[in-house]
Order: structure tokens, then sequence, then C-alpha cells
């Protein structure tokens, strides 16, 4: 009895499934339709995918699976789209005659141009890595040890480094000591019996470390004074005192630039994982299963409806050349599918331009030493600014190591566009400007570097589709089902965009869709 | 000019040396003392060392660079003393009749049955693996996504497992509520002024994520029920409602067992690391540096003064052995010490009676699924119980492998005194018992396991010295100066027990008293 007979037959609830792990929290299992020998199953239709990022990768091997013909037309050279590991050797030339870059990271350093972790409830993705074999690994995601920094602020700490670690420790010190005191005075008209005050008092005073008197005297959690660390002999160490409560509230740290810690937002609450070596190993892992079904170098420039299926045209050594098929699967990012001659209906149209695309870019900065290991303790993890460079990435990998790389900047919406518009000589120069007054070792340590702009980078023209309630209302629809034989597949027609698991799960559900309609499958 | 020549010579004050990465923040270059060719050097001078745990190594290896002629003596068949990796293979008998062990874990699969983790802040540690190349990973210590279970309590909440993310999401959420009220309505007598108690409310709204209102109303960032995540197509995800305030206040989870979360213990905090493939790394790579230097096999049994140095006499295939010395470094857990014959001082000896060892187990389960990974999404972390288990510890690497052993147990004091005192057999029975009900898995999914309780492991006998202010004061002392010719040193001499970097710090405190006492060296 396979573990699907046993849930299909017994009546066990779900909740008690779940409970004794014969289900999955979410769809983590492969996928898992009627196959070949069926009645009008897949075998030998032909399907033409436009794109071999992870959603085109996925929906061939899934459609192959089945018995589809599936034939991937690929712009670049390489496949992956927006999953894109930058390292030795990476070519790239961006839009409105950006300058060729080639980037020249020592062996073994790299950084995840585009997409970069994997949110551990994030289970498609998690699947795909299990099902490929794509060894992962901890990325660091929300460390404390990591920096504010406010510029241009006026109060006592505005244009000074802080630990996160002392932002945190303080804040949670001082309002547990404020709560605690309206508690002690009765002074909230709340619904709370006596015994459970005295719970919340017990719990601030562990949230906070208040004193005996409610009071919130600084830490031992912030740790030690400078070269007073406790240590052998007559070495207790000298505990650190905290900031001022004025200090911090005019800080400027509220700031919603500094305030989407890691441990907070649902994406990026521990634990976070990447692919040992890369983003990239997820991608090359398909095309391992993909042999001589993708087509690189192969711009699409024409998507035709024809009598029973579709038409595509697209350029080989500068040559247009013609393909038919029964079913396209369009995975193009929407700035791309704009600009393609179409018989795409006119709702699709208007969602290719209307839905607007994220701007941002990144820079990998490779310096000669790891001070940031060395000299700061800081082991992957993000510092966070309220200037043009925005985070700065520590890497989780080759720890210790001779060199590193880290991402000098990641930024969105204008100032992506403000320093995406620079020239690459002078978008590393701001990087190491701005970087050096959170990182005063830049200077001496750096390497070199090598910077994108999604919205300026060709085939993709963006990060992620950014939709609000109205555009979801307005144009999403016209993206979930086919028009015609035509489907559309990729995170901006999921819930999860910007994530890879976007891409997976919207292949899914196309290859479901597909396999449905020809009769192969019966959705439940 | 070297580093130091220009740190000597310069006037610029630490803190700007500090902030441009001129100085570490605490000892983290190699040691760096007048070595040999200096009057009064070491060459030669012999140093016998008890114990080649990791405060034995670390003197043996650098008095070698001084000069000094060392030997090591070991009780053991392996070196690093509480540092020690289990895997298939280890085999390990308890003192009063334990049965001996042999672990059958699969290969790749460890636990480090004694120190298991290096705070980014542990400089020391961090600067010998850099120096000895032991490559380290993330050791995932505060995962969000690990459970709290509290077992027997009688609120709502009792007696069912609980991820981490909902206690404090939801608990951040209403303590901001209730404080932004009390700011509301003026309730508390505090000297903030307007602008700045609104900028503490804005705080609040980001912590608790309320809403307009000032309410806290649940949150996205608890995720999204089961089977609900947002998708593809239609499907925005439905998102989970939180527990109640009274509720939570009564589930027991302010208890200190539950309470001790890394983000908030100094010693904790992002980021902790590991070796790759095991803690025994270290010691591994400190024997390649002192071939020879090691007698392993060798329990010391006497330590007397001569009018000129040291005699020991070890066991070597059960004859006593003798081996005399200029100086002896001492570097024996307090347990062993005081069973030894010895010249050692009344002050000494009392020391040796005086200051306690923790208690404390743990127990390494194999399972053939790594089921907290894929039922739970837990990658690294701990989850935290009352029960005798006290805390699971979920591995940090070989994420999404076939196998896993994650530590079934981590307890200390009176609750690792009774499950230590269990036999080998009802150990695994209890810890599969209570960890059942965190982790249902565990019958189907059970493999084997290994145990130990370090206060009856022998040549430990304790996990780490214990040290009240009442001991500091009346026993500590007596460690810290050499007996006539003989030094201690470990953790135990230290104000960081029971971490490597205690052993670390107290090897370099007493390799610079004996070069000092050669004339070797002056100390600044």
């Amino acid at each position: 009895m396979t573990r699907r007979d046993f849930i299909n037959s017994t009546s066990a609830s779900y909740a008690s499934l779940l409970a004794w792990g014969m289900l999955p929290a979410a769809p983590a299992s492969a996928l898992d339709l009627p196959a070949n020998g069926q009645r009008n199953d897949g075998k030998g239709r032909k399907v033409i995918i436009l794109g071999a990022g992870l959603a085109g990768l996925t929906t061939a091997y899934e459609l192959g699976k089945l018995g589809y013909d599936c034939t991937i037309l690929e712009a670049r050279s390489r496949s992956g789209g927006r999953v894109w590991t930058v390292r030795g050797g990476t070519k790239e030339t961006e839009i409105d005659g950006g300058l060729a870059q080639t980037c020249s990271f020592a062996e073994g350093h790299y950084f995840n141009g585009g997409a970069a972790r994997i949110p551990h409830h994030h289970q498609l993705t998690l699947q795909y890595c299990r099902e490929l074999g794509v060894p992962l690994q901890i990325f660091n995601g929300a460390n404390e040890s990591a920096y504010l920094y406010n510029e241009g602020g006026t109060g006592n700490l505005a244009n000074q480094r802080m630990r996160i670690s002392d932002y945190h420790n303080d804040m949670r010190g001082y309002t547990s000591e404020l709560l605690a005191k309206a508690l002690d005075q009765s002074a909230l008209d709340q619904q709370l019996t006596k015994e459970d005050v005295d719970k919340l008092i017990d719990f601030l005073k562990n949230e906070g470390d208040l004193n005996t008197a409610h009071l919130y005297k600084g830490t031992n959690r912030r740790g030690y004074k400078s070269k007073s660390d406790p240590g052998a002999g007559n070495a207790p160490g000298t505990l650190t005192d905290p900031f001022g409560l004025t200090d911090l509230l005019r800080s400027g740290f509220m700031q919603p630039v500094f305030y989407n810690v890691g441990d907070y937002a649902y994406e990026q609450q521990t634990t976070l994982l990447q692919p040992v070596g890369g983003m990239d190993a997820i991608p090359k892992a398909f095309e391992k299963k993909l042999t001589e079904k993708i087509i690189f170098n192969a711009p699409v420039t024409e998507l035709r409806k024809t009598d029973n299926g579709v038409r595509i045209v697209y350029k080989k050594d500068g040559k247009p050349v013609e393909l038919t098929g029964e079913f396209c699967v369009c995975t193009l990012p929407l700035p791309m599918l704009k600009t393609l001659e179409s018989d795409l209906s006119g709702t699709v149209k208007r969602a290719a331009d209307f839905i607007p695309y994220m701007k941002t870019g990144k820079i990998g900065l490779q310096f000669k030493r790891r001070f940031w290991e060395e000299d700061d303790g800081i082991y992957g993890g993000i510092s966070r600014t309220n200037m043009d460079i925005n985070q700065i990435w520590y890497p989780s990998f080759s720890l210790q190591g001779q060199k590193g790389v880290l991402i000098g900047y990641y930024n969105f919406y204008s100032r992506a566009e403000a320093v995406g518009a620079l020239s690459i000589a002078d978008r590393e120069k701001l990087a190491l400007e701005q970087g050096s007054k959170v990182h005063p070792q830049y200077p001496a340590e750096f390497d070199n570097s090598f910077s994108l702009a999604w919205h300026r980078i060709p085939y993709s023209g963006g990060g992620w589709a950014v939709y609000d309630d109205a555009t979801r209302k307005k144009y999403y629809p016209a993206l979930l089902e086919p028009d015609d034989n035509i489907y559309f597949a990729g995170e901006h027609t999921t819930y999860l965009t910007a994530w890879m698991a976007g891409a997976f799960t919207s292949a899914r559900r196309t290859v479901e869709a597909i396999h449905a309609r020809v009769g192969g499958y019966t959705k439940n």
C-alpha cells in the first residue's frame, strides 16, 4: 500500500494524518499525474515553451514525464533566467548602451544576481531540490551582528553604525519596562486577571531583561566592551552600557528601510536555504534532465495562433526560424512579452503593458580579506542603510576563507533606477563610498566588482511583477487562463511573485491544465 | 612597517584604529611572543602537559612555537576531551557499570557530544580555526520554526506543540498593542516628548504589526493555514489566526526552560558556527601539528613536585611510568584532578573538591528520514520542552539528505542526573517517548541511538565547571597561580566556562606566564 493509497483509504482526519507525518503541510512530493498509457495522454503532443527560466524548465520536465514532446526556446546562452549566479567569467551587457562586463572574481567566489534564498516553507522549491539532488546549505538571513546605518539623521546615533542586536536588545528592554510600569500602575484598562498580569510581567522581565525593580538598565545580552571580553584568570568582562531610549527613538531606525528584519517577514523567518555553489545549481540540474530539449541563443520574435495550435518564430544565427506545435507555454517576463509580435488577445496584451516590474540592482564586491568576519564577527546576514546602497549582504559560505564577495548594494524602486543609470565604474564608486561608512576597511581591501540592474538586463527587463489590489483585479486574471492554445507561467502568474516557488507552482498549474485539457487527468 | 608597529607608533585613538579595522575587537591573531634565539627562551625546557583536550593541545602548540619540549599525557585513545564527535564506530563505556556502546550511525552522520557551537564573537576559537585551516559552516541556533512543548500544563495551549515563531509574533503583537494603548491614553507617567511618543508608537506598530487602530489582530508574519499557501492562479493564501493573549499567558512558555532563546543570550546570538564534519576537526588539526608529542592511553596517577620541577607517574599498558620535567601544565577537569595522588597545595585541592561540575547528557537519534525537514520545515535549530529531554537539536548539515541524526535530548542538572542514571536502552526509550510528543513521526522512522552522560564519562566526570559568586571568590583564585612549577589551564580557569574559547584563552594565559617566568617575555 503506498502512502497515497493509505491516505485515500483511511478515514483518519486531515489533522491526525498531518500530525502523524502522513501528509506534508503543503505539496512537497513529486508531481504524480496519471501518465503514459492512459487514454489521451501527452504522448507525442508538441509543446513549445518560451524561456528556460525555472517555470519553463519545470514545465518541460513535468510534461516530459507525461510523454509530451517539448522544445524550450531560450534567448540567452544559459538557462535559469533570473536565477543567475555571477562568478569569474560571467559576461553581461545591459541595454541602452551598457558596457560589456566580464566578472573577474576568484575561483569559488560568486554572488546570486537574482534569486538568492529559499524560505524553509517553500516546499515546492525544496521538493525540486530533493528530486534533482541539489544540495542545500543554510543562508544566514537575519544576522543580529550586522549593522544599521542611518545617513543624514540628526540624533545622537545618526551617521554611525549600530549592531542590530544592540538596537533590538535596548528597544525590547525599554518597551518592556514601559509596559511593566503601566501594568504595575494598573494604568491599563484591560481584561486580564491579576494572575495573568503577573504572568505578563514575568514575560516582560524575561523579554526585556529587566531588573527586580522592572527597570531596563542594560543587559549582558549586549555583550562586552572592546578588549574587555571575559577570559582566563581575573577577567570577568565588562558589560556595555545601553543607548538611551530618546536617542534610539530619534535614531531613524523606525523607518521601514531598516525594519524589514528577517525574523519578522514570513518569507524571511529562519531558516533560509541556498544551494551549495550558487543558485544556478537548480537550473543546471534541470538541464541535465532536458538534454536536447533546449534551443539556446534563440530569441522569440513572433507568437502566432494557428487553426490547431501555435506557430512561433525565433531568431537563430540572425535568421528567422519557424516552429509549430499544439500548445505554447509562454514564461517570458511581461516586459519581454510586450515586445513580441503576437496574436495574443487584448486582455493579455494589456496585462503585459500595465503590470509593473520591480527595478532592482545588485553589485558583487570582491575583497582581498574577509574583514567583516575577521574584524566585525559578521558571518552572513544583511546590514541595512538608508543610502542608495540600501543593503549589504555577507556571504554565508566559504567562511573564514582568503577572499570574499559581498553584495555591496541591493536596492529597489527609485534607488535602483538611479544607481542602474550610472556607468559601471560609477556604480562601483558609489558602492565603495557609501559602503565605507559602514565598513571603513573597504578602500584598503577592495579587489573588483560586477554590477547588474535587472530592469536593464536583456531578456528580463525587471526584477519581478509588482501587483497591487487594482492590478490584481484588472490585469492578473488574463494571465491565468489559456489564450486559445497559449498558456502563461512564471512568478507573475502567482501570489508568490519574486520567489522561485512562484515559478515552480505556476509550472505545475500549467502542466495540470494542459494535461486535463487533453483528457489525461481529471482534477480533483 | 607591520600592523603591530603601526599600532605602537601611532597616536591614533583605540576607537579610530578599531573603526579602521586596524585592531580586532578581541585577540584574534596568532600568538606572537618573543621566540627562539632570545635570552632565556624556551628552547629545550621540558614541559609535561596533562590532558590532550583543547587547553592541553593549545598549550603544547604554542609552547612548541617557542622552543619548549612538550609531552602531552592523555588518558584516552583520542584527543579533544569534551570536544568529541560521535559517529559510526565511536565507542564509550560510562563509569559505575555502564554498558559498552558502539555507535552505528550511517556514513557522514554524527553529533557533537560535547562542544557544539562557536559564537561569532569568540574570536580566539575562530582564530585557531583559521590558523589550523578548519573550515566552518553555519550552526543554525535560533530557528523560529522549531517548537515549544509544555507537558502537563493546564491552559488551552498545554500539551501541544507550538512554533516558536507563533509565540513570538503573537506576544510581540499583544505587548505592542498594550503599550501603544497605554501611550495613547497618556497612562504612563514618563519623560518622553509628544514627538518621541509618536515615534515609539510607530516602532510598536512595526514591532507588533498592529492595525491602524493600534490593535493586534494577527499578522501575515504568522504565515498561512495548512493547504492554503499562496500559489499560482487564484490562490492568495489564507492567513492563520493568532492565539489569544490569555491562552498564551497560561501556556507556561514564560518558564525559563523555554525562554533561553538563541536571539537573547549573548553567546547564542546569530551567528553561530561549527566545523564542517564535526567539532573534532579542531583537535584533529592540532594533532597534526603535534606529531609524537602526545602519549595516548596514558592516564596520570601521580603529580609530584621535585626540587627543580615536576615528576609525573602515568600508567602505560597497566604499568606505572615516570616522567620528569621543569614545568607541568595540568588541564585535567577538576573531578579528575581530585582523584590524583599529588603534592598539590591545600588550596588547589580544595578547589578541586568544591567547585561543582555540570551534570549534562545528550542522545543522538538516527532516523531513516529527515521528517523534521520534509514534514515540518525545520532545518537546524532547537525545540524546547519542559520534559526530561529538555531540548531537541536538529542538524544544520546534510540538509535534505536520506537519513539524519538529531540530538534527542540535551539536558542539565537533575534532569540529566535522572536520565543519565537509566540504562542505555531506557534512555533511548525515554527520548523516543517524550520526543514523540513533539514529533509523532519518531516511532515510524527511528533507526538507532548513542547516548552519553558527561558526569559518567571516564576522564571527564562532568560537563563544565559551574561557579557562583561564592565559589569564584573562595576557590577560583587558587587555580590562577602556579602551584610551584605546576600550572592550571582549561575552561575552569576562566570566565568562559563551558566554551572552547575558555580552553584557548586559558592556554594562552599559561603560555605567557611560563614564558614570562623563564625570562623569554615581558608582559606589557
